[in-house]
C-alpha cells in the first residue's frame, strides 16, 4: 500500500478516538495490504444499545469500510459465571440460551452499523471452556499483583481499602488471552478498557504472537453533555427508540455537543464535518446541523423516509405551537421521582421563582408542548422533552435527565 | 468421651505444638468419639526426609496412636505445573511418572513413622484436575486481594516492590480447597503454613463444612541449635542415615537443644520426660539422655539392634581414643569449601590461634578421630562429625554444618 494511502486510512481510524497505542505498529500492519483483525469485547447481558455503545461500533464500521474484519467478541465465558462472589444481584450467571439469545438480540441491532459480511460474531467460551484450573494458573503466572493494581480502578479501590475480589485480578487476563485466541491485530475499547487492552498486547507477545494495537474511544457524553450517556443515568438516547424520540433527543442538544456527536456518530467524512464548523462560524444556525445529523442517525436506525417523518413531524409541533425556531433549550435534571413543573418553570429560567410558576398556571398562563395546563402536580420525568411556554413569549425547550 | 479423655488427648495433641485453634472446636470434635480426619500436605518434589520434616510426621502418629485417621496429602497437582513463571528453575513440572515415584519413596521413609493401616495417601489432582478454569474463578471469589496480602510472605514482598506472580495468590486456596475434597477435621502444619491452613478453614466454611482445626508446628532448629533443619544448611539428620551418623550427630547436640528434641521427636510420653528433666536438675549427665534419644531415633529409622550397635560403636571409639567421656562439643560453620583443620583448632578452643595449631601438628600433636595427623592442609566438610584432640588433655568433638 501507497505511503499517502496509510496515511489516509490513519486518519480516518484516529477520527473521535482517545489512543491509539502504537501508531507506527499500525501503520506497518496495514502496510501488509491484508484486512486486519479488529476485535472488540461485548458483555453479554446487556443488549440493549444506546448511541453511546455506538461510538465502538461507529469506528469497527470505518475499519471494514477500509477493508477490514470485524470480530465482534461476546464474553460470554464470565458472562455465565455470573458474580461469582454473589454480592452483585445484578449479574446473575446468563445460561447457555441466553447468551444465544441475547447474540441474536445483538446482531439485530449491531447490524444496523455493520456490515455483516465482514463480521465475526464470537463467543470466549469456546476457547475458555477448554481452558482447566492448571491453565489458568499458567495465564495467572504471566503477570505479577503490583501490575494488576497499576490499574487505575484496582489502584484506587486498594488503597481505600475498598475489597477487591481475588477474581477480578483473573478477568483482564482473560480478555487478553481471547487476543491470543482471536489473533487479534488491533483491538478497540473505551478510554476505560486501557488497561485491559494493553494486557492483550502483553499476553500475545508472551505467546510469540505480534502484539495486536489498541485504538481507545472517549466515552460518549449523554444529552445533559456533561454525564457519560447511560441508562441509568436517563441521559440516553436508545437505537431502538422511535424516530420521533431519536430525532428530538438529537435536536435538543447543545452546539457544543453538537461537534462531539458529529464527530463520534456521524459517518460523514471528515471533510464535511469541516465543511459544517465553517458554515457555523459563518453564521449558519447550528439548529441546520443539528436536522442533519439527527436525520442521519434515525435514517441509520430506522430508514430515510423515517428520518424525513421525523423531521416533518418535529417542525410541524413547532408549527402549532408557534414556537419560534430559535427557542432556548435547557436540560433539567429529573431526579428519581421527577421534576414538579413548578420547579421545572423555574429552573429553565420562563419564572422567577415557583410561587410565580405556580400562579401562572392557576392563571392559565402555561402550556405544556402546546396545551394549556391547570394541574399543579404534574411532574416531568427522566429521558422526556417537552417545550414549555409561559405566557406569549416565554419558550423552552427543556430535556430531563 | 469422658471430660478427663478428652483433656488427656488434648495434652498429647498439643505437645509441642506452636498453635492450636481453636482447641474448643477440637475438643467438640474429640468428644464426638469419631476417628478425626488428619491432614498435613507435602511437597512432591522432595521426598529425601531428614528429622525436621518429622515433626509433624510425629504428631500426625500421635494422633494415629489416639486412633484418629491421617490423611497424608501429596501436593502433586501444583507440582506438575512446576514453577509456571519459569523463573524458579530448581522447580521443575513433574511427570505423573515422577509424581508416583516420589510418593513410593515418600511411603518407604514415612511408614517408619506412621501406622500404614491408618494412612491414606492422597493426591490433590484427583480433584483438582476436574476443576475447570471457570471453578478456579469462583475460588478465587471467595477471597479478596487484601486477604492475600495479610499472609506475611506476600505483604513483605509487596511493600519491598519484590514480584508476586499472580498465581501464587491461588495457591493457598488450592491447598485450602483440598481441606474441602477431604473433609478434614484438623490440619497440620509449620508455622510459616498458618496462612494457609487458616484457609482452608474458611472454605470450608464457604462450602458448607464444619472448618478444621489448624495445629502449627515449630520449625526444628538444626544441630547447630539456630538455624532452621536444614539440607542446604548442612545443620541436618537424614533419616536415611546410617545408624552410627545419626547417632553420632544426636550426641553431639547442645544440652538446650536436647531438650527441644526430646519434646518434638522422642515418643516418650511427657511423663518420662519431665522425669529426665528432674533426673538432670539432680545431677545426673546429660549425655545419658542424648543416648536415650539417641537410641530411641535410631531404633525408629533403623532398628533397636543398630541403636544398640550404634552406642556400643560411639562408646567404643571413645575408649579406642581415649577420649573423656565430658568431652566438649562444638557446633562449628564449614561453610562452602569447608574448615581448614587449623581454624577447627582455633575455633574449637583447643589452640589460641592457628599458627599454634599449625606448630602442634607439626609437632605431631593433633589427633582426629584417635589417628595422629600431619597434613596441615586438612578440611573438614558440612555433616562431618570429628573428635580432635591437642596434647593430652585437650579434646573437642566437632559438628559441622
Amino acid at each position: 500500500m501507497a505511503t499517502s494511502e496509510i496515511f489516509e486510512e490513519l486518519e480516518i481510524i484516529r477520527r473521535g478516538c482517545d489512543e491509539l497505542l502504537l501508531e507506527e505498529e499500525l501503520a506497518h500492519k496495514l502496510a501488509a495490504g491484508r484486512p486486519l483483525r479488529v476485535k472488540a469485547g461485548f458483555d453479554p447481558t446487556a443488549p440493549d444499545l444506546h448511541l453511546g455503545h455506538t461510538v465502538l461500533l461507529n469506528k469497527m464500521r470505518h475499519l471494514q469500510d477500509l477493508g477490514h474484519h470485524a470480530l465482534f467478541l461476546i464474553g460470554d465465558f464470565t458472562g455465565m459465571i455470573g458474580d461469582p462472589s454473589g454480592k452483585n444481584t445484578t449479574r446473575p450467571a446468563l445460561t447457555r440460551d441466553q447468551v444465544v439469545e441475547n447474540a441474536h438480540s445483538y446482531t439485530d441491532q449491531v447490524f444496523k452499523i455493520l456490515k455483516p459480511e465482514q463480521t465475526e460474531v464470537v463467543f470466549n467460551s469456546t476457547w475458555m471452556d477448554k481452558v482447566d484450573a492448571a491453565g489458568l494458573i499458567r495465564l495467572a503466572a504471566t503477570h505479577t499483583v503490583a501490575r494488576m493494581l497499576e490499574r487505575d480502578d484496582f489502584g484506587k479501590r486498594y488503597q481505600a481499602n475498598k475489597p477487591i475480589a481475588l477474581h477480578e485480578f483473573l478477568y483482564p487476563l482473560i480478555q487478553g488471552y481471547d487476543s491470543v485466541a482471536l489473533q487479534a491485530d488491533i483491538e478497540l475499547g473505551g478510554t476505560d478498557q486501557k488497561f485491559n487492552l494493553l494486557m492483550g498486547r502483553e499476553l500475545q507477545k508472551h505467546f510469540g504472537q505480534a502484539a495486536q494495537c489498541v485504538l481507545t474511544m472517549p466515552l460518549l457524553e449523554g444529552l445533559d453533555g456533561i454525564n457519560k450517556m447511560s441508562k441509568s443515568a436517563g441521559n440516553y438516547i436508545g437505537i431502538a427508540e422511535h424516530p420521533a424520540e431519536i430525532f428530538g433527543k438529537l435536536m435538543s442538544i447543545s452546539d457544543e455537543l453538537m461537534w462531539r456527536y458529529a464527530d463520534l456518530l456521524s459517518f460523514e467524512p471528515l471533510s464535511v464535518v469541516r465543511q459544517w464548523r465553517q458554515e457555523v462560524e459563518q453564521g449558519k444556525n447550528p439548529r441546520d446541523i443539528k436536522v442533519l445529523l439527527a436525520q442521519e442517525i434515525v435514517a441509520r436506525f430506522h430508514s430515510r423516509k423515517d428520518a424525513e417523518f421525523a423531521l416533518a413531524d418535529f417542525e410541524a409541533r413547532f408549527r402549532r405551537g408557534a414556537i419560534p425556531s430559535d427557542i432556548c433549550e435547557k436540560a433539567l435534571h429529573a431526579g428519581q421521582e421527577g421534576l414538579p413543573i413548578a420547579q421545572l418553570l423555574k429552573q429553565a429560567g420562563l419564572t422567577a421563582s415557583t410561587t410565580e410558576a405556580l400562579r401562572m398556571i392557576e392563571q392559565g398562563g402555561v402550556k405544556l408542548n402546546g396545551e394549556k395546563i391547570s394541574d399543579k402536580g404534574i411532574r416531568l420525568c427522566r429521558g422526556e422533552i417537552a417545550v414549555v411556554q409561559v405566557g406569549k413569549r416565554k419558550f423552552a425547550r427543556v430535556v430531563l435527565s
